[in-house]
């Protein structure tokens, strides 16, 4: 399979993906980047992101780092669904503070795959870092038309 | 200091926490119980929750999940802030179910404290458990007035 | 399958497996109660187990955790692999005490598994707690003979 | 403080929690390189350290992680302790493999600090990737003479 091909099959399977995750589309989550084991995603925190701290709740950091996570592992066009993840927080993030997501593939088998995810503010911060552990499901393909 | 004490801190160090955390209400999040060291919400599963699968996202899950421990974490009227979580996934959550989060605290430390949360869905099944760490800041009160 | 059956296929898992288990023997476990699901084992914290500061290595408290989980998730006579745990430390482990690990089921479909550990000091503190997931191969018989 | 005196300073700390740690010491674990915020360490899969199924027992290499984490993060000779760490295995590892950890700092601030380890074989596989978080004590020196 050519790179080609790769990038193609990654961005129908990303466009598959999208249309109906009304979660990241409500979380005004857009793409910087994308292809195979790749994503690299953009979310700016609002005020529904808000914990009772008055910064960005943890859940919603795990969400922005759990879309990348899916979009990088679903991006050869084969179904991919996290069976756990971990988060790390190391700096809060604050309303209206432009946030990057990047999910890059550790590890790939058949039937298993593993994803770091990092967020960074705009200063170049870590805000979070997450590892993911997906499921793989060859035989399904994620662009079914 | 007596239960009825520890009873009414934990209400009001709540009270504090949920009037500023637009995230969780912004998921319709309620609570069915709430102490020391514990806390037990409800949340229904809604379109903007689901991903690209058609199912709950694992990020709504985890805010779910996250927002119970932050509860019971700061039911001391200290802060508690959450450092770090990790979630398996058991069960798909799906459109309209009412899903329940329950928070025990395992540990708690002066300075830290751990805090293990399950998501069941109406059937009783177990949709996921997270176990999150939290970094305890005792001479800092949730609810200041 | 009736309970005496269960537990008779547990008992012939566990021989098989501890039989090579050469790490988990080196550390001078051994067996408190094991069954469909659980098992409680007992170490006693040695010199050859302790780190740069005096006190149990975290890696040997996890060798603990990972043998009791083995033993829980091994206990059906269908081999059971760990794919990952966590392991949050919660009190240290000092030479020559006494500690129990106990591993019980948190959920088990028929190719995953996901287990609690705890391990406890002679005190009754909470010295670890451990959370791993295991990937299940329900035509591999642990004991085959 | 200059880059010559950082790297004497993780020497000396170094070689002051290697000394008593029995456990790295009984695993033949031996030193490639190390410094401020790094380490990388060697470790051969022995008999003593197999499972009941005839490879490498997960603990044995979470605790080959552990180490390498314990000396990066004590390298600027102020004590650190693991509070958590997950790991994540990827590919076994067999008897009489020469195996090599690799730690690396993802984050660190006056108490806390988050890092990385991956092991991988002599054909440059992973086998296992492991992330734990440090509680620094930066006023507890390692080395005191």
């Amino acid at each position: 399979m050519d790179t080609r091909t790769s990038e193609q099959l990654a961005e129908r399977a990303r466009d598959a993906l999208w249309r109906d995750d009304f979660a990241s589309q409500g979380l005004g989550i857009t793409f910087l980047a994308s292809g195979p084991g790749h994503a690299r995603l953009a979310m700016t925190v609002q005020r529904h992101m808000l914990n009772g701290f008055g910064i960005c709740h943890g859940g919603m950091l795990a969400t922005f780092c759990d879309t990348a996570l899916a979009f990088a592992s679903n991006s050869y066009n084969e179904k991919a669904l996290a069976v756990s993840f971990a988060i790390d927080f190391i700096t809060p993030a604050r309303l209206d503070e432009a946030l990057v997501a990047e999910a890059r593939e550790v590890s790939r088998t058949r039937r298993t795959g593993v994803y770091d995810v990092t967020v960074t503010n705009p200063a170049g911060t870590l805000v979070a870092v997450l590892r993911g552990r997906v499921q793989r499901l060859p035989d399904q393909p994620v662009a079914t038309d």
